[in-house]
């Protein structure tokens, strides 16, 4: 019915997730408040954990992309799930180390990793650095010789493949400012440097072709790049490259119109041309790395709003004011993304009113959706926006000096904070007298 | 030489704001940095308060708009300068409080203030809510029966004046989230449903016709619109509307390209509309409330950056990476902003390389400029991003989990924090152990 299997309409024709009441969450937790399905995240980890063992073995590792939603919570969930991290910070790594989080699972990702955050990463040991640039791989090589270790690194490769989505989050191609391209040579010659470095220790080739991505075949045709990468290394300098990660970007159902593929039937397909091209070359499939993100946790989140004031502009539009807006989901003021609307309170009936939702900040383009159609919402209703556990809380601002909502979990109808609600004294916690 | 005068070259070659280097400014306090030159704030201030001086003999108060930079200090300062405040959320209504703002001369606006956002305002005895629909009035009307008191109101009217500028920040017209529109007759109801209710008192009207706008035609006919509808509420209901709140919009100096009209200027004619059609109508002359936000600090501001990776791929471009990005900066994502970008370690230099200024953050969108002309950049030279003191702080967020930049104050050479540093523990602060 509704975009994911842990939403579902009550007796009282209230939206529930996770089997809870959403107006009752909205009762207890105020709004604008955000709703995880414990579930549907646990549910999704153990589906790539065991398509990692049906398709390679158990030789590999998925790890949690945690920009999509970073929180100590989450980092401690993603760890008893056996999966590995993935940070692009030292903010992210902070998080999971106050997590507990296994550190040698952890990769570290970025275009520009600051001094002080590559410093951080290698005093705690973490298990994978994935360079971006020669700078960078200069610096952590120098850096380890002073601190006397070898790090262990992958590099991100540019595979070349054009997985057909929004510009913006578009990162294969070679006008990107990720990684090393294959076509110019870049990508070999940066081998050669990390092979001939004392401090560092190539184990790894990395590649992400993009988000939010329907098809297999961009996978299939990156993975098999990426395998006759590793032989022309191997040709050409004899190195073996024994970890392959094939990055993430696995769509997920925003609304009825989106329609992702299982995962096993990528993970199915990847795998085939991994295992034919390691018999070919007569080289050893390698470890395998996914980093999955938006699919673990976007469809177990939901968003809570209040409405406020509704305005019919005659011969125009319908504005659907919510107490929330472009601070807790900025999604579609920046990339126009569809989201699937629901009058929580009234999740029985049909849709029957096109409306726009708007936010609360003080700006025009502050809008959640244009023109969606709704149960015909009143001021008090509760509007749930599905689909937002990723890149919401990750993205939110505090623009108008708008607190940052809390985190509810639910799990089979019990509920508990996971993330507390911002305070007005914390937005002024920094400011200093004039 | 560059967009404002506060900035210019010191003897070393290095980019000085209000006579400090840059270069020790960010050796001194980090990067990113937003800094600000208090000396440009405060003229501006005191441009607009003379220019009220002048053009209605004192008869009328400018409001800084804190939605452009929200913190304590800022708050300080325009009470120093003798401004009012315009405040659209209980969290910049909390930092005006805690800044000892006199809450007078303070304005609520907002399409959907809350429950309990009106109920704070009340409670505070906030000079003026600006009512933007129906909902609201009777809900601050019921409010106030509650706490016997009265309070004083505007309604933000739709003018209808479309003021040529980016879609996103166009919000006179009536297609609008904002307001009450005057050609449906919806602001006529909203004024006489005002007169009718026992517990507020309509004294001020109020119109904003968008941002960062150049032209003072679309602000003189939005004034005269606005006359109008005075008489025409005078003549159907014999109120007299003694307050006239013009909004603010009054465009800057992002690149050389833009070129503002000095704001006496636009004060100068939009005056002669206001006191012909209160001449010609036979009204007195209203009260004038103008809300400059961007207009006070946008120029006033910088931001400095060190650069990290530069990526060059032959036939497409170069990639500058530096240590912030959309965290700090969402302007170009989200609007494709212009932006002047200046090497500041070699401001004596020309410019000499086309380049994409790219932020740190895990996301191709994350860029600053595209194909800007800087001085030849190198990993560890400082860049200078040029009016950045309206909408960037106040915009910020905490993706990927980078901690918000400090805000420096500089003034003839002296420097000082005025907003610290976030830290990775201010990130994790609300979090909760699963």
């Amino acid at each position: 019915m509704f975009v994911n299997d842990c939403l579902n309409v009550n007796a009282e024709g209230h939206l529930t997730i996770g089997g809870c009441d959403t107006v009752e969450l909205a009762k207890k937790y105020g709004t604008p408040l955000y709703v995880l399905d414990e579930n549907v995240i646990r549910s999704t980890c153990k589906s790539y954990v065991s398509s990692i063992e049906k398709h390679y073995n158990g030789n590999g590792l998925a790890l949690y992309a945690s920009k999509a939603l970073s929180c100590k919570a989450l980092c401690e969930l993603a760890a008893e799930e056996k999966m590995g991290l993935d940070v692009v910070s030292g903010g992210e790594l902070y998080t999971a180390l106050k997590a507990g989080f296994p550190v040698e699972k952890i990769h570290f990702h970025g275009n520009n990793k600051t001094y002080d955050e590559l410093n951080f990463a290698l005093d705690n040991n973490i298990g994978k650095i994935v360079v971006d640039n020669l700078t960078e791989l200069e610096t952590i090589n120098s850096l380890c010789v002073e601190k006397g270790k070898i790090q262990k690194i992958a590099l991100r490769i540019k595979p070349g493949v054009d997985a057909h989505t929004h510009d913006f989050i578009r990162t294969g191609q070679i006008d990107s400012k990720f990684g090393f391209a294959l076509e110019t040579g870049e990508a070999m010659e940066a081998v050669k440097e990390s092979i001939k470095l004392s401090n560092v220790e190539l184990t790894e080739l990395h590649c992400h072709i993009g988000s939010q991505i329907f098809d297999i075949d961009p996978f299939v045709t990156a993975a098999e790049i990426m395998m006759d990468f590793i032989r022309a290394i191997k040709d050409e300098t004899s190195h073996i490259v024994t970890e392959l990660n094939l990055g993430g970007g696995f769509g997920i159902k925003y609304t009825n119109k989106d329609n992702p593929t299982a995962y096993d039937n990528y993970m199915n397909s990847v795998s085939r041309a991994v295992h034919a091209k390691a018999e070919q070359y007569g080289i050893p499939v390698p470890f395998i790395y996914i980093e999955p993100g938006r699919s673990i946790v976007g469809e177990a989140g939901i968003t809570l709003y209040t409405v406020g004031a509704v305005k019919t502009i005659p011969n125009v539009r319908t504005y659907v004011s919510i107490d929330g807006g472009m601070c807790d989901n900025i999604r579609y003021a920046l990339y126009q993304s569809e989201y699937t609307v629901v009058t929580a309170n009234k999740a029985d009936k049909e849709p029957d009113t096109v409306v726009t939702v708007a936010g609360k900040c003080c700006e025009s383009g502050d809008l959640i959706q244009e023109n969606t159609k709704i149960v015909n919402a009143k001021p008090g209703d509760i509007l749930a926006v599905l689909s937002t556990g990723a890149y919401n809380y990750s993205m939110a601002s505090n623009y108008n000096r708008i607190p940052k909502p809390p985190i509810v979990m639910v799990n089979n109808g019990e509920d508990r904070l996971i993330v507390k609600r911002e305070t007005y004294e914390d937005l002024i916690k920094n400011d200093i007298d004039l």
